[in-house]
């Protein structure tokens, strides 16, 4: 008999687990394609047919201890109560000392999860993939949003707190502020290993993976697709390379699934949270 | 040379015009799936398809005055700014002396244009095809929802000015609401003539169509698909019915032109954007 | 926090059950267009979309006691392994008196339920709403094959014991068997009620609905798409026509979900089962 | 071991054969939406799902003496010369005593058949089924259009030798035309019988079916979809109509089957053809 | 309020532009898929999705005099007469000093512009990308196809003046015609730069890019995918070589948005027309 | 005239040929996505798109002797007698003196055509290229299965006769079983041909292509898309890597074409198939 509806293998109880999977199905935003709201479910679903066990790295999802909460209940058209109910959950998490892969959703979802990740690890460094510096004052008048994100991230964390890897779209001002204020590798993911090589090993590192990082050729189905991006491997290699290094949290966003009529978008988001989770 | 994005032939200028075409791409209600924020540029897309001429009317859209506006722009995460931002254009443009077809964008987008129809048409009566009776009190706590807009309008209006057709799907309460409060004609669009025959030629009427009253098998391409519903000739019939009655404005809502990739829902909504404007 | 894989509203534990929902994504005989083993998952999913509250019937799936039991795993390539396990299943269920409606697949899973249910009642009733006779001797050599499962299921009963309607393809052989050895009734399902009316309420029916009987406009997602079929209204109709009868389970076969990309057709399905858990 | 590419049941040597099918893959003058090149091919392996017999009919084509041609080989670019190949080979055919049926294509191919169909039949009638007219003196400057194709075909002909059924969209210039020099019967199929009734069983009959005289809803995949069209067993019937009559020859064009991507589109149109096949 | 039907930010007048976009929206000798008809609306839809700075050249498309001027409308049977209206614009447009982005449709449209911008600049060269070598003497009988269309420029131009890259399919014939009489780098771009380096500056280029040129990973939406081709970023560092060149004009040809449901194809073809109208 | 079935210039007869193409539609066991039944069909007619030349190779299919011989009848239900089938069929065109392509249908048809090319060649070598290592003992119990295959195989052949190229999905044992037994070489094609090299020219090899060896983003259309695999200019190196060897047979399977609704992975297949067969 099959009823999961859990990621493959993540079947700890929430007291047993060490960490946490949870899903916030929030599109509120988008500019352009919406439909990242259905991105939780369908990574669930694709990951139904990946291997638990990652070749790669020679680890087993199996020998990990994760639950899968499933996805928080959000009224779309109040983006307020969202933040809260994502500041809620998260803080009730790291409370409870889990580790937290947070699935989205769009990009904004980091904002409020990041928050309290700061508050809880005051020397928080974060590790940020994205095609697009999320870096704007606002947008469309709009303080809150997909495209400002890391902007009211580096607000609150300061300058040189944020690593950029793979940017290959934004304003010109973007592009300066992220050279001036964080550490700023834009266009390839060449030199992530030695760029990470040296965060001190304890430092807390979360890592927020916007999948439109990825070539529209292997992952069409986003909100904004960005011709020019990075193949699966080289995502994935990014990714390994923050093996040994203290993460204590991830989260992965802007799937947009139904754009994707091949599914396989989906199948690739599934397999990146599924090495994500072996590396937290 | 061609560069129209016009709804078909309507290229008045605005000061000679007396229709309006204004269109409100705001989706950011949807529960189920979203995307109706494509609507009013697939609409006109699929307008240049259509003759100009309808042989069921034997009305000829060249022969009346309309100025396509194109659409506003909204930031879509601030649902109470767009709001305004309706309700203000909407004042605008009846101050002009203006009827107005408003396209959406979901269902919400009626709530502002009518507040002020009602200010400018004390007598207001409000025609309303739909799958749905989007009488909730509230919908997963938001009382501003596409779910709730027909509650909200009728707060507004009160009593018996609500003439509803061919709901099939709602809460008992919805339907109880429905029939003690409006006039409720569920299922079908059977006897729209007979009931508008009864209004008054003069007292002002404002249409809200919300094209999933069509069955899926015509109409696919929206948020909340609804199987049983009426066929495309059943809703034009009942449009019709409304010739010679004084129609002051008109909306058409709930296009998801995504969802299906044959486009023939955008052709459906155009040709019923078509036979509204020719009523207007 | 949501994280229901089940049909709407069927909550129920196994104990506190009347009724069990029981998924078989078996469609190792498709010779045409494969998929159905997708369709449990997809009408699950589906019926998220639906009101718990028939208009129609003005019942509620709430006031009912349903579990949903999920999936059984099946072997794809061992038909006689995938008979057995579904026949099992069956007489578990019934052995615990529990009303079942199972969820296809392809039809050839209704052969394995029938046998136990004949045993279980034995003066059982069969009604078959269907675009083919399904009468065929054997379908390229196999005996057990979707083209033949009535046949197989008429061997079983017997004469006058099986309503077949609206059938509109199969060979001559088919409909010349059909007209002599079952009751037959072609083309339409405008004469369910009445034929229905005949059966004393007390006899126990069974119904096998392939969802194909519906015109494939409003059901394009099946694996043998046969035009000229009935519409939703219709057979939601004939469904109706079953209430106030003894109706001890009931299967909805052949949803192909993938060969619908604006997923009406899983929904058209989730709303029929919807109905039908109703009446169950 | 299979490799037919014939439209099912069509395997008469051309010497054996009483009627002949031929392809014409020509789409050069559509202008909204192309790709009825694929028509041909996509019928004949829609045909292989069906069955060769059909119920309402009570008649097998197996029964018949077809021989299935494939396509001719046509330079898309050269429109004058296309229409050369088409008559020579109509005329080839009509010399070799075949009754021909055509695949279209868009519906421009119907002029160059009837041309020659005119010589060899002074007194021929012609039935067609459309959503449009097609009754235009020209179509952006071009005298041979999909959408002037019967006005050509009636300069041949002349008055009230064309039937016209089902039409539903065009200039207001072609429906009066329509009305005055031909049969026309708008919008509905519902008087085909009766119509057809008073030409003479003798008389030569051409049938030309514009398959977008079906409704969208059941028929997507063509080039100028119009709502409000009838459904397939209206069509069927209208079709039927014609049983007992002298039909000497009929074309189906107008499928365009990549915009459906159910296939359904496809499969309707090979049902159409198999039973306008056992009508000739 | 938005209204735009422009590529982005190209909204001078014609006046006073430097460049001219237009679109030539022809696709009546596509053999195998067509649909570049709907590429121009395609691209500059998809443009809006852009940012108007390019991170790789740091131009801002905002600091550029463009005038969109929309598409010309095109009897799409005639195409002798659409290569006089090519032509004629082409030829008004050079004579009012205008450098030309002209959007494709399909590859014979160069032709005509060729044949105008020869007469204007004696010494031109030309740079093509593609992935065939378009250069038969004639395609199932037509001179003038998309399949011979550089065998016809050639014509006009001569030997060495045509520089070949990327060339991966065609007949043997092709490829020894190509290696014979221009500079034909075939399978990569790997040495455009180095190529190019020994053009003189003040020589003017004409450059004209088959979108099909790009691997079909990247770049589905095309008439005749050919695997093997180059990433988005290989043909991007392939254009921007021709930096610092004196490029009079350009087209982009073969974008068929409607094979690619994820409308990725449009995208990279705007952001590529998007950086060749900054090194204009 | 056109109605060509076969594989482009596959037009030998038997008799005549040296090589045979033959289609085994079979995908029984997938227990993913289904569909490669639809694959030898797809190949073919996507192969009528590209050229007989390869430029890679300066080879030309038309100078080859290729009978196409279609597809076997299968039925579909029915595993061990599938398997019959294609074991004979392939053991008739042995003794025909024959080199067999055999197209699937998933990968378990190979586990037939192998055991008679074993007894036929008792010296043979297998290359494999593939993503998934299918080394299992059983897969949900099933010991014949497309994730068994290689096992099957590898019984049949004994240690170290096994070449895998391209496995990056597997469980640990199968990953240590194919590095024990096999020539394992996963996750890239980078060393096919230093290690090919090491086989002597006349022994006999057999080719097992599962072309989910491509990444996801040039070949979506597969039952288990898994993301990381290599390019089509990879792939064609890894196959060009076996000229001059003594290729006896090769099979391309796990095309399923309607989940890549570009068509492009059809297009893979069939210039995969082209460039083997000028191999053969």
């Amino acid at each position: 008999m099959s009823r999961e509806l859990n990621f493959i293998a993540c079947e700890s109880s929430f007291t047993a687990s060490d960490i946490v999977i949870v899903g916030y199905p929030y599109d509120g935003t988008s500019s352009y394609r919406p439909g990242s709201r259905f991105a939780p479910s369908a990574i669930r679903e694709a990951s139904d047919g990946l291997e638990t066990y990652s070749p790669y790295l020679d680890l087993n999802l199996e020998d990990k201890k994760i639950c899968d909460e499933g996805d928080m209940i959000l009224p779309f058209g109040e983006k307020m109560e969202v933040m809260n109910i994502i500041s809620t959950r998260t803080e009730e998490l790291l409370n409870a000392k889990k580790k937290i892969l947070s699935l989205g959703g769009e990009h904004l979802i980091t904002y409020p999860i990041m928050r309290q990740y700061i508050k809880f690890y005051p020397d928080l460094i974060v590790v940020h993939f994205d095609a697009h510096a999320d870096l704007r004052e606002d947008y469309l008048g709009e303080k809150l949003s997909h495209a400002t994100v890391m902007r009211r991230v580096y607000e609150e964390l300061g300058d040189k707190k944020i690593y950029q890897f793979g940017i290959r779209s934004g304003t010109r001002e973007e592009f300066i502020f992220g050279k001036n204020r964080n550490h700023f590798h834009p266009f390839t993911l060449e030199n992530v290993k030695d760029v990470i090589w040296e965060i001190p090993d304890h430092t807390p590192i979360y890592v927020t993976i916007d999948l439109d990082v990825l070539d529209p050729s292997v992952f069409p189905g986003t909100g904004t697709p960005e011709p020019g991006g990075v193949s699966f491997l080289e995502l994935l290699k990014g990714i390994h390379s923050l093996r040994g290094k203290n993460i204590v949290g991830a989260d992965v966003v802007e799937l947009s699934p139904d754009y994707d009529p091949s599914r396989v978008s989906s199948i690739v988001a599934a397999k990146i949270v599924r090495n994500m989770l072996l590396l937290l």
